[in-house]
């Protein structure tokens, strides 16, 4: 049984795949203001409770990934306590395919659960 | 937005990607008996009510794949009303393989649902 927890981390970078731009951008749809990377890094990983899904390293490439798709915008701003920092916002087209993403989440979630009982 | 339905896509597949190989397993964990690919297929489509997720040549290699990581074991049987058939049944390993999995999908799929509430 040792290549078990193989492919129990192909399993989980495969589900990773899929849902760190959808987290990543429903997190800028919820943002009040334009977001950071270490911030958005923070927030999650509040949220994720050290299960280590979401490593900060991973969501920096998602991030220019979605800019470059149209999803996000972003503005590099001067920081006093260190380099500048890029913050991101999400653009009336990254509301369009949240929208969109969250419909296919809802239903492939539910499809798998109901296979799963 | 007349690339809107490729992002689409592109996220659905990202999505299948992990859950066809999970949803595969547990149908054959839930089996009482070997089942072949037709088969599998049918219950699948019965599920899913015409979303067209799992269509059934992407679920041929995934049944071979897990075969050859050892999670199934098959057998091919002659059929009386046309060519013979390849009949899957879960290994004990795939058992141990597939609680696992179920474990990452539940912890994925409520960190997904936290984040996007």
């Amino acid at each position: 049984m040792s290549d078990d927890p193989q492919l129990v981390r192909k399993f989980q970078r495969e589900l990773n795949a899929g849902t760190v731009s959808l987290v990543l951008l429903a997190i800028l749809g919820h943002a009040a203001e334009p977001m950071y990377g270490y911030q958005i890094a923070k927030q999650l990983e509040a949220v994720e409770d050290g299960s280590g899904m979401f490593k900060q390293g991973t969501l920096y490439p998602v991030l220019r990934n979605m800019a470059a798709a149209g999803l996000l915008e972003s503005e590099v701003e001067p920081s006093i306590t260190g380099p500048p920092r890029r913050y991101y916002r999400i653009t009336p087209r990254g509301r369009e395919v949240l929208a969109a993403w969250r419909r296919a989440w809802d239903t492939t979630r539910d499809l798998v659960d109901a296979l799963l009982t």
